[in-house]
């Protein structure tokens, strides 16, 4: 699990006074940075082999200007060339949105998704959530 | 079922060259413009009853800088006081990105969700897809 | 002289009601398109030798979502390697934003201004804006 | 003078492969927020009572994403009603764009431009950029 600390923009607000749902797309893309450095440790664009196949986002307080907002973000599911990020927005220690992406492992070069290498796997799997077997 | 035609904008790309993944939560924001207008007729932003709860996208095919994009949009279900929109998004006749967008009638005065009025929901389903039946 | 127009998107609106500033600097490098068709005729950004050194904005009056705004681009003057382009934003008529912005002709492989070709150079000046020189 | 740390954002990228100049008025934008501050100490929008008259921004050279930027902001001069800021922005020490902006005091309710108040004049010259008079 990491944290992203972001301040809300004064442009990122919409009329209706809070800050606009697609800004929190681009909030979570940026706390999967961590991630992106793991595949690209210079964040080079070019050498970035991933791909986003999906997100989900629930919106669930309103989010305002003027206050930080906390991005925890931690990996739910490791697959064979993708992976599943989840992510929790807290303003004022209320959570406001909650997201998933689904990354892909993915060679521009060839267009095509590739398995994800042991080393890739071993750096992800640092941020992976402890699920709880005790019930079980 | 409706339409919209968006001409990408050279800003809305990213350094893979293609459109980012934010910029298609906008355009499907834009989408439901018409759906925005049943609640706010003028679409002044103070009388627009409705927030977003919930949006989920599914990235198929890349999108270029260069061509139009058209977004068909359609209504799913219809709730007591939510509504769940669909959209495709294609370029070249390629379905690029699939998504769906659960939106909630709500009094910005009182800040609760609101049932939606009779007049209202004829509206909506006017844009309900017609469910195939006959498998049941 | 060409002109494009727009439809203001809700996202596209900031907590005061109207269309945020930051809007009308992609409005309008988006109503710069029939210029980057010039230098790149299918829009490809690898073939697009084209980078933007300067812009100018006047807000001259607020601009409301829920009517287009319509974009009229010209250009000013064109230089040996760069050229200015002038846009005027209109909504329902109103002058709302004026803005300038320096071209410059650029080759991205050896990171370099390279003078206007005599082809692009013809291809500009069919926008060029008419001077009046009648009092001089 | 006071300074804003921003660290780009992949979507603020383009197919360039760098920062799109859009997000540079949005940075700025950003950067003006310790002067937002002074009009409205809470940031509540609905109390912010400046509007934008004038943006330029120079673009110096590219800015890319994976380092942060660090953004410089003055006031380099107080009108009656209004105030000049200067922005630099510098990515690894490297002045990369600079910008103004032309903000105005202004009543929402009214829609009219207010003087600056004894008040915030003070507050604002705490930022004014000190002139060398001395070869004059």
């Amino acid at each position: 699990m990491f944290e992203l600390r972001v301040r809300p923009r004064f442009y990122e607000t919409d009329a209706f006074g809070h800050i606009n749902n697609t800004t929190v797309s681009g909030w979570f893309e940026t706390a999967r940075e961590p991630l992106f450095e793991i595949f690209a440790p210079t964040l080079n664009p070019t050498a970035l082999n991933l791909i986003l196949a999906r997100t989900e986002i629930d919106f669930i307080a309103q989010l305002h200007y003027g206050a930080d907002v906390v991005i925890r973000t931690a990996i739910e599911k490791i697959g064979n060339s993708s992976f599943v990020v989840v992510h929790e927005a807290f303003q004022k220690d209320v959570l406001a949105a909650r997201g998933k992406a689904v990354q892909v492992c993915f060679d521009h070069q060839t267009q095509r998704s590739m398995p994800l290498s042991d080393s890739y796997r071993q750096q992800l799997e640092a941020h992976l959530i402890q699920q709880d077997n005790t019930a079980r």
